[in-house]
């Protein structure tokens, strides 16, 4: 059976992950159902995806304003398509950091290392890891990839859709797209004694393309392959880069001058995470294709054409 | 203020720990509600309550029937009652072990021992620990009490209370209950070759007025402490029983002959476990009184009185 014939459930689908990862899917011939509460996303989203995709896959995507967490609006969802695979983005993200291999003793982090959540939303990431292992384990015909992302960055090369965080934004690129943009006055950079090249704190930062393509990796895998149990990977690009690098690839892609403000480290903030992505390649058959001039150029092309995100000037 | 014009809330107060912890409240001076959707309980387990605290202090019993994870059922109750603390006994069980410390590398249990679940409903455990610890990070105010519970057996020394599980008991002593009362054929003992004085697996039993009374003096230190933070506390009794040893036990309280089967090793059955219990003996000023004597004594009034529970017999 061809990806035309599948059809996949994509929880969260008008969140920014959500959205690149449906635009990928439907590119790809599946069929593509979305619930979303649109408690941190906006239907303008999904107006986009099929505005980008055009008429002809549009009528592919289905979407369905419902709350995973209300039995019967799980209850029509399924009474109304059968499944193939379930893409599950649904959540409440809370903090920055959305990586729980916290302080890692080692870098790069591989899939098996201990995890250990920095804060409460790490924690949640964690349980739902073991949950999914216990389902497994339970119910054995089970199938279950689990993703782990670094920091998604970057938009659609369209610049069509992107990241649009409610309020002020928690993580790098958002803050400092919206400094680009004018809407915040300065950077804040936490930590500038690192023991890292520059100073400030190093992370693995992945193109939300490269990161919507993981997943359509992911599903295939799950369809070419007999019975895989529970099983996790690590998306990332594996190479790390500081606050201040990315604030000058910033600064080369836009045009535009980004204000810093030095600040002393965050409690609890690691030194350099990033990802072994050796496990994806080889199992997945997946890698990361863009360096961050790209997520920076993208991220830009977005934030130009989106100043306000999804809404008009407030 | 003294005891009796404080109300506490009791989830799941009428389950066999519940109940149990209800009328030591009560005998204590306390208000007490309960909410209990009685999913794996019975109503007449309350009535049971009330008819042993008598009517002036069953005037102080209120119980809601309602579910914990129903929004309206939960604002119903906090609308109608202000509550000054919480015992929190609600859930579904679904496995043998509930203590949460698995295999462990030393014993005693040490509270600071790092917490391995062995099943999903351990992870339940651990998982709500975790929640617990951030919900206290976040709002400081909180002042929250894990107990750690070990093996719980025996009942209210009126024989009117008493653990009453549905369908076949994952339990040890449910199990010898129901054996010596003829509703059941014989005890499969799981192992007996593990390296203990008789060959068959060690567990910290507590008698459930000693568990209860531990929350009773939880509950005291929460009132009379400024600020604790969030901490955990044992509650076992330190002293570490074989099964051979407890059906030995049994056999003397009731006088019935309780045959048993030797079979192979559970997978993940852990040889010895209990528990350190200096911490609760300091902090909480608590210390468990009863032995296996009264533990079985006690379980035998329950199970003679009640031999098909709180049902009349099927």
């Amino acid at each position: 059976m061809g990806s035309s014939e599948k059809t996949i459930l994509v929880t969260g689908g008008a969140g920014f992950i959500g959205t690149h990862t449906v635009v990928q899917l439907l590119n790809d011939g599946y069929r593509v159902s979305i619930i979303d509460n649109l408690d941190n996303s906006v239907i303008e989203a999904v107006h986009r995806v099929k505005d980008l995709v055009g008429p002809e896959l549009s009528q592919k995507l289905d979407f369905n304003l419902g709350d995973l967490r209300n039995r019967d609006d799980l209850g029509k969802l399924f009474s109304k398509t059968k499944f193939d695979a379930v893409i599950h983005f649904a959540g409440l993200k809370a903090v920055a950091e959305s990586v729980v291999y916290g302080q890692p003793e080692k870098i790069p982090c591989v899939e098996d290392f201990e995890l250990k959540a920095m804060n409460p939303y790490g924690r949640t990431k964690l349980f739902l890891e073991e949950i999914a292992r216990d389902i497994q384990k339970a119910e054995p015909d089970w199938s279950i990839i689990l993703l782990r992302y670094f920091n998604p960055v970057g938009a659609h090369e369209s610049g069509k859709i992107g990241e649009d965080p409610k309020g002020i934004p928690n993580n790098l690129m958002p803050y400092i797209q919206q400094v680009a943009v004018g809407r915040l006055p300065e950077l804040n950079v936490y930590g500038h004694d690192y023991p890292t090249k520059d100073g400030s704190a190093v992370r693995d930062y992945i193109h939300v393309m490269d990161l919507a393509d993981g997943h359509i990796a992911a599903v295939r895998k799950l369809f070419s392959s007999e019975n895989i149990g529970c099983i996790a990977y690590n998306l990332g690009t594996g190479s790390g880069t500081s606050v201040l690098e990315m604030v000058a690839a910033f600064e080369k892609a836009s045009g535009k001058k980004i204000p810093i403000k030095l600040c002393p480290r965050r409690p609890g903030d690691a030194t350099a995470v990033y990802a072994s992505t050796e496990k994806a390649q080889k199992e997945l058959g997946w890698k990361a294709k863009y360096g961050i001039a790209e997520m920076c150029k993208d991220q830009w092309k977005w934030a130009s054409n989106n100043p306000w995100g999804y809404q008009s000037k407030p």
